[in-house]
């Protein structure tokens, strides 16, 4: 019993037999005694398509125009959804952002949540109606329509559910969080439950199941978030008692918690390295303020003496597709960073475990190092977070890297 | 100088490069210094495909979801426009029908307009900011989004330009009203003028180029209304004095009326007679209740005494596609109405001379009737309104008596 949202990405909605297979699982929480608020996406490949026309009208284009374009895909499949439900017999009513309303700050194309008025909907839903709102999208100050920026739906789903002190079920096109990536491991196994901390990991390392910022939002407001596919029968047995999919909760729900969770790897890297830079107080802005500005995002960031002891060498990655411009940046920037000479590589790969156990478990990182050594797999580079360890190698070896770390934090099981 | 509504209906939008033309257009008319409402349609097609996507939930869906799901087409081209138009260099921004707001009664799907608080709007305009705005839609006092039914961007036009005190100019791809259809009549040629009412007499007969309701209101609100087409060059040179297109303005506008102002004709007629009905209070009513009920429009109706001086024969028209329904509902409503007989004829075709001369010529009727008997044209039915003149014949000399009451009310020209 209790409230429930159930989020419904763009594969899930992609047409109306697929809605009708989503509205099966709706029907299922509400017979369940559930009050449950539905978000959905716009259909796969719209919002692309949305995009495409405007770029099509002007490259550079007004964010607020983009918005009000690209927020009438979900217009679509919310009011789709409606109509399904209520075929099933299921009270239903279709909500847009600004009818919520879902107040937003006023960067287009990039809004955050600033609060939700979920007066009205919290009544039709003690009325036994299923709210279906268009996940994605807000009013900004200006009562214009904003959008959330990519993946946004998932935002919207968990900020929704803490208006409404609701769990929320993400449904999507994979049953739930897997200890890796299973085409490359096959022994990779669905975890029945994940931390807040490791999937916002998973998430930033770009595990495509939930946005970043959704994670965050569900860890601050403590929103029980699961996983779960909606490809699945409606009224398929239950695998275990964990319940379907994945949940992802408080580290102390976690009762036989691994020391690594998953692993995950990253082929699109590229990496510049800047040597014998100036070891001066203000070099690291000089540095990546200009590519900051250039709107690149860098990932792994290493920075050691050099020999001389005076200068410093310093190593990033980034994107691929960003390589060109980076280079094109710090070179505009040379005489102000003041560095002796930029090399820069393609072809690496970002290999992470991730695991909250690291946290109380020692020789966690060693391990990692003695697995990949023993294949002769060099490391390039290492970064490490509380619960991640991070190597850069040589992208052919990625799937091997991945499957030897696999068996070597034991998560091979039958 | 002034303010102008200008409206694009779908093909005028049809994808980016038709609205950039479509702009072109608006520029020009920014450029002479108006200020400027621009209104538009969805993309072509894009309507009946959502219409069809909602049909496909269910068959028979609730009018307030299909009105979210339809009233996203165009708020893509709004959004769209407004982006072209800065490209273009001239401020612009969009409004959907519930940012006005459009105000409409609560009847989803046939929405009617109610008010328009155009404060905002206005005061943008006359900062210079062109307005574009999602015809066919509006906000409902249950603030759910309306629609006023197909056709309804032209309405919301004129109900805009009624607001701002505007004219408007209705875009699309005819170039204007002609005096009859030039595939039948090499000789139709363009009206510089055309009365609301003949306007209205045309719309009613299926002359797509306006919806009846937005002529009305243009009548009512006294808006004067262009036909004309987005597919002209922008700066193309005009060929009359009277400007490009059609204007639809106050007879007394009109200096030289014709008798008759055009040929119309419909094809796609079927007819049903009732004989011998008893001719008793409450007949109609027992006749045409039962049809507006199953939602079947009847057109020409004919009623004379029959021979016995007791009962009466009953004919009507309807279009052929609600034959089958009308002659089932009427089978079933037999013992209430009490009808000797019934039969039903396909094939036959309306045609109208249209002419608001007609209220101080004499001999209109005759010469229609004589141009015809001439070529063995035999009429079934006649009806007659203040301003127009149907006759029903054989559909197969319909492009010949087209072309023959053309010439008879010497509208064929150079």
């Amino acid at each position: 019993m209790g409230r429930l949202v159930m989020k419904f990405g763009g594969t899930s909605v992609a047409g109306v037999d697929q809605i009708r297979t989503a509205a099966q699982h709706v029907g299922r929480e509400v017979a369940a005694g559930h009050q449950v608020a539905v978000v959905v996406s716009a259909m796969a490949g719209q919002t692309d398509m949305l995009a495409g026309l405007a770029r099509e009208a002007a490259p550079m284009h007004d964010a607020r125009e983009y918005d009000a374009i690209l927020a009438s895909g979900e217009q679509v499949t919310a009011g789709l959804m409606a109509i399904v439900l209520q075929e099933q017999g299921i009270p239903a009513r279709s909500w847009t952002g600004w009818q919520v309303p879902v107040h937003t700050d006023g960067v287009h194309a990039a809004a955050r949540i600033t609060s939700i008025d979920a007066e009205q909907m919290r009544k039709r839903l003690e009325q036994g109606q299923v709210a279906v709102v268009t996940g994605f999208q807000g009013l900004g100050p200006d009562q214009r329509v904003t959008t959330l920026g990519r993946g946004g739906s998932d935002t919207s789903a968990v900020a929704i559910a803490a208006a409404l002190e609701a769990n929320c079920d993400i449904y999507s096109d994979v049953d739930g969080i897997y200890t890796s990536d299973p085409r490359i491991v096959e022994q990779a196994h669905k975890l029945a439950r994940i931390s807040y901390e490791e999937m916002l990991e998973l998430a930033s390392l770009g595990a495509k199941v939930l946005q970043t910022r959704s994670v965050e939002l569900a860890m601050v407001y403590g929103v029980q978030l699961r996983v779960r596919s909606s490809f699945e029968a409606a009224d398929a047995p239950l695998d275990d008692d964990n319940g379907p999919g994945t949940l992802v909760c408080d580290e102390e729900d976690i009762v036989e918690q691994q020391v690594v969770s998953g692993i995950t790897y990253s082929k699109d890297e590229a990496q510049i390295s800047l040597r014998r830079v100036k070891d001066k107080p203000g070099v690291s802005a000089a540095i990546f303020g200009p590519l900051a500005e250039a709107d690149i995002s860098v990932d792994m960031i290493v920075q050691n003496v050099s020999a001389d002891g005076e200068t410093a060498n310093l190593t990033f990655t980034l994107a691929t597709k960003d390589l060109a411009r980076a280079l094109e940046v710090l070179d505009g920037a040379k005489d102000k960073i003041g560095f002796n000479e930029m090399t820069h590589a393609t072809g690496v790969a970002k290999v992470s475990v991730i695991g909250i156990g690291m946290r109380s478990h020692a020789g966690v990182a060693s391990r990692m190092f003695k697995a990949l050594a023993e294949k002769g797999i060099n490391i390039q580079l290492i970064t490490t977070s509380e619960i991640k360890i991070s190597v850069l190698i040589d992208a052919a070896y990625t799937e091997l890297a991945v499957r030897v770390l696999h068996s070597a934090y034991d998560l091979d099981k039958a």
